[in-house]
């Protein structure tokens, strides 16, 4: 029995050197996606499209967005802006890793990074706190630490996570939020990814066009659960941004939570109004990507129905693909409304009160 | 050391005799929960209103619903209802039983007391096939069974599900229906129950009215997925029914569908129309729990954006809670679409020619 075999290993992890190697053996159709997002990226959509406009790459060569100065000139410029918000871009993610300590050290970072690299450069930049919404208490004393900066204007986290944002988990950071005056903004395009659960109540969608149909079904159960579980009563000065969402989905959410409030308000005796009425006094929505209606003139039936001028905030969403250009995606709304949603609500909600000396110069 | 203890055990489980022996130690507020749902139910959410009507018992004791006799009495009857589809009770969980043996044997007694019990009573009760999603094939063969029966008109599912509807697992239940000349139907209220996911992206609601506020999201879901895998495109005479969610919700999510589209339309080849026509022409919706707008009107501009007469039909939810009065809960709807609400759109899918002789008796 010489030519017996002696050990046999069942576990040795072979590499494929290079992805593009598999491609001679790969349908056409799938090259692009595996070249730029690997074989294996679990949770993680592919747009075939990207997600960034391919127009918005600096002259330095980074990437789009990279630039506070190229920024400045290819998009507020162009367009007229006084102002932009800035809202970060993948780093929101971090609140879904699992470990809340790199996720709590990594917005720090990002903060200060911010007010050097960005707010010093123009006042037309104004901050969103990044916190890290896995770690409540601590994001609170980050609220704290920057939100004395008279540039930062809002405190930013993702709409992913493993629970509903009404839930006293959270509260810390809406306590936070409102001892220092700024209104608490989500941002989606994390549903479904780290710790947070699968992006529908009934498992995973399969691609990026049909994942991105649905996410503002996540932003439907977050301001169901804010307003249900009363945390606009317990903070009532708390504004709360649903960014990145567009805005025809909550009318319909206002009539259903109307209709079974007046059923059902003994589960929710520290509500003494209508749902929709705390919906109309602390919810912002921002406008991209807006619906566009096959008949134009729906979207302004659907902002008669929000039933709230003061709620609505443009957005453009710049450098991302589904990018909304201020001078067409408001076309269709009426005039008057049109212009509280291009400067006055953010006006009142951000508390600028002028446009910057430099946006005047330009 | 003749003291020392010889042996202790560490799991001895005390029971607590009757729910009501705790009530002494109990807040007032929580004693009904306990009484009806006891105090381990994960899963449940409880509705302090009950979810059954408490004038629909009938006269022989029995729970609501029960009694096909008393039915045709207490609701056909007094509201000149010639034909109602059966769409079952808190059974259409049974797809949610971690065994799907123990699902199949369940939805075929169902089916076959269905018949015996209800469709041999009246001419106007016409049934639902139940079956049990968690196991296609064998669902796939229940409505070969059942399918021949005259006075069988659809299928049925529970909307709660680990998987959305649109992906391939499901696909020879769609096979099966189509065969039949079937629609199939889903029906909400196990989102957040057994094998199914959580019922938001971001974890649990906390109370049965923030729970029932959201369960459309559910729908949006399921509707996005079978357009998306191009469930319409494969199964082109498939109608698919999303019962007891209301409508006020679909507008938007056809506009966002058809707005991705035209961007992302690489990833779904298979769809040659706009995402909107497939659902125009595929979804029908059932009424109840209707939407009612501060502004009555505002449920026909919903209903224009919908842009289909035929999509709508008429639903009670009998002997539920919520119920909707056919005579009051179509009130705002304008006149000539009201009627194709309460009759001419379910005659259409459900091949009723004419109203049943026992109700022209009436």
């Amino acid at each position: 029995m010489s030519n017996a075999p002696r050990i046999i290993d069942t576990d040795v992890h072979n590499a494929v050197p290079h992805n593009k190697d598999l491609l001679p053996y790969l349908a056409r159709e799938w090259h692009e996606q595996l070249l730029s997002a690997g074989p294996g990226a679990p949770g993680v959509y592919y747009s075939p499209l990207g997600v960034m406009r391919k127009d918005a790459r600096p002259d330095n060569g980074g990437i789009p967005g990279s630039d506070p100065h190229f920024l400045k000139k290819h998009h507020l410029d162009r367009y007229g802006i006084d102002y932009a918000i800035l809202t970060g871009s993948g780093i929101l993610g971090v609140s879904l890793n699992p470990d809340p300590d790199y996720g709590n050290a990594v917005c720090s970072a990002y903060n200060d990074w911010l007010v050097e690299t960005w707010l010093k450069v123009s006042p037309q930049y104004k901050g969103s706190i990044l916190i890290n919404h896995s770690d409540p208490q601590v994001a609170a004393k980050e609220i704290d630490r920057m939100g004395g900066h008279p540039d930062m204007v809002q405190v930013i986290m993702a709409s992913g996570s493993p629970m509903l944002f009404g839930q006293r988990f959270y509260h810390p950071i809406y306590e936070a939020a409102e001892r220092n005056g700024l209104p608490v903004a989500i941002h989606p395009g994390t549903e479904g990814r780290g710790i947070a659960g699968a992006p529908t109540p009934s498992g995973y969608p399969t691609k990026y066009f049909e994942w991105h149909n649905i996410l503002p079904t996540n932003y439907m159960a977050h301001i169901n659960s804010l307003v249900c579980e009363g945390v606009f009563v317990k903070f009532p000065k708390l504004k709360f941004v649903a960014i990145e969402g567009g805005l025809a989905w909550l009318p319909h959410l206002m009539w259903r939570m109307d209709k079974n409030y007046k059923g059902l308000r003994d589960q929710v005796p520290w509500l003494t109004r209508l749902p929709s009425e705390y919906i109309r006094e602390h919810i912002r929505l921002t406008t991209q990507p807006i619906e566009e209606p096959s008949q134009p003139d729906h979207i302004n039936q659907i902002l008669d129905m929000l039933g709230g001028d003061h709620m609505v905030m443009f957005s453009s969403d710049y450098p991302h693909w589904d990018f909304d250009n201020p001078k067409m995606a408001l076309q269709p709304i009426r005039k008057e409304l049109r212009q509280k949603i291009l400067v006055e609500n953010a006006m009142a909600l951000y508390n600028l009160t002028t446009a910057p000396i430099t946006a005047k110069e330009v």
